[in-house]
């Protein structure tokens, strides 16, 4: 049997302001940090250890990952960054505040945008200065590979090939790993893995900063799933994410 | 022509603490994290950038790469971490404070040890706990790979092969590389570049935290080296570093 953790970075300062962010590189608040080392510390005290990591090229994911690998004291091991396990991109969304695009678009268009599966928010256009065709971490990608705006379903094509070629055959080589990434990276990984359908992955939201075990069996099916640490302060953490793109 | 930077850690407990750190985990002190936000800035405006990293496993070198890497904005470049570019494994001395070692000793006997070429420490026992057999960021290595005391020649043994076999061929590629490590790790490989006698090397002191540039032709060979940012702050943290090992 095996093991991975997946979290979803810390409070970042987007999440604060409750902004679409998508790909833009906005870093954690004090909270999010706070957040990232309690997560380190229920992982040591569960007895968790790690072999390697992956996360995401953006730096609320990478500085989760690092407060949380400085607190179990494995600073030392290999750590993957991988463009595909970047939060989903948000398109002309990116920037906006969810609550005032709420109130002008209506909460059911925004909750379409959020979590319809395969309706992508209108694309940024080639000129915006919003895209990220410039951005050097981004500099090896074929220009088609980076996207304008994202559906759900583009970041599940996006996300699976860096589960399917280097992390499900690590796992299988018997390394223990975490995954520190995004909301929405996660709920791609997460509707694959437990074979979620296409309706009711709009229903799945992953907390901030609480470390999700998945235990899997020798062909990675999933046996049981569950976070660590506070159960009700999680459930809460996971409502608020749902009520993040009302108007009120 | 390429470029290369080398950084030794910022100020360790046991700098400050004037104690033979070696193998030991050591993390820095406030002013090492300072110095390297510091190194950060000054490499940024520069104009330096980063293509990736190699640091060793030990938390002094890796926090100094973050934080640099943090001020830089490059928290997302893949970065290599090897157990040859750890500090020289100081044998029996780790944990000894340098003063008292060298009032007990003797001064030249303590220059001996910290700068003589072939001449190691006494050796940590098998069965000292100060050894890094149960360290689980060693665990793939055999335990012949496991330094009980090194001298710099050792040191030299065990940090070219990561240069020959990995980081030289990266320069070759392209890649801009910044090289965080330790004092020792850093004058093998410089020993090695500028082809300084085994005598001469004995008075090669590197400052903590200051970045220092290397100028390489097509062959590697380098064609100038210098440290950047401010030249006296650096000239007095290199007589600093010779003072060390000093009874008084």
């Amino acid at each position: 049997m095996y093991k991975i953790v997946f979290m979803r970075h810390g409070e970042s300062t987007w999440n604060l302001e409750n902004r679409f962010t998508g790909w833009t590189d906005v870093d954690l608040t004090e909270k999010g940090r706070e957040e990232a080392r309690q997560a380190g510390k229920i992982l040591k005290e569960a007895g968790f250890t790690f072999d390697m990591a992956y996360t995401s090229v953006l730096k609320r994911a990478i500085r989760t990952l690092w407060i949380t690998l400085d607190e179990m004291d494995l600073m030392w091991i290999p750590v993957v960054h991988s463009w595909r396990l970047n939060e989903r991109h948000y398109g002309a969304l990116q920037g906006l505040n969810k609550a005032e695009t709420a109130a002008k678009y209506g909460d059911e268009q925004v909750l379409v945008w959020r979590r319809s599966y395969d309706t992508p928010p209108n694309p940024l256009e080639d000129s915006d200065n919003r895209t990220s065709f410039n951005d050097p971490r981004y500099a090896e990608l074929s220009r088609t590979d980076i996207p304008l705006t994202e559906c759900l379903k583009d970041t599940v094509d996006r996300v699976m090939p860096v589960w399917n070629e280097a992390i499900a055959p690590a796992i299988r080589a018997g390394k223990r790993i975490i995954i520190s990434a995004h909301g929405n990276s996660l709920r791609a990984l997460i509707k694959s893995l437990d074979n979620i359908s296409d309706e009711d992955i709009v229903g799945l939201n992953i907390p901030n900063g609480q470390p999700l075990v998945y235990e899997l069996d020798e062909n990675l099916k999933p046996i049981r799933s569950y976070y660590l640490g506070d159960q009700s302060a999680i459930e809460a953490a996971m409502k608020a994410v749902a009520s993040q793109g009302k108007s009120k």
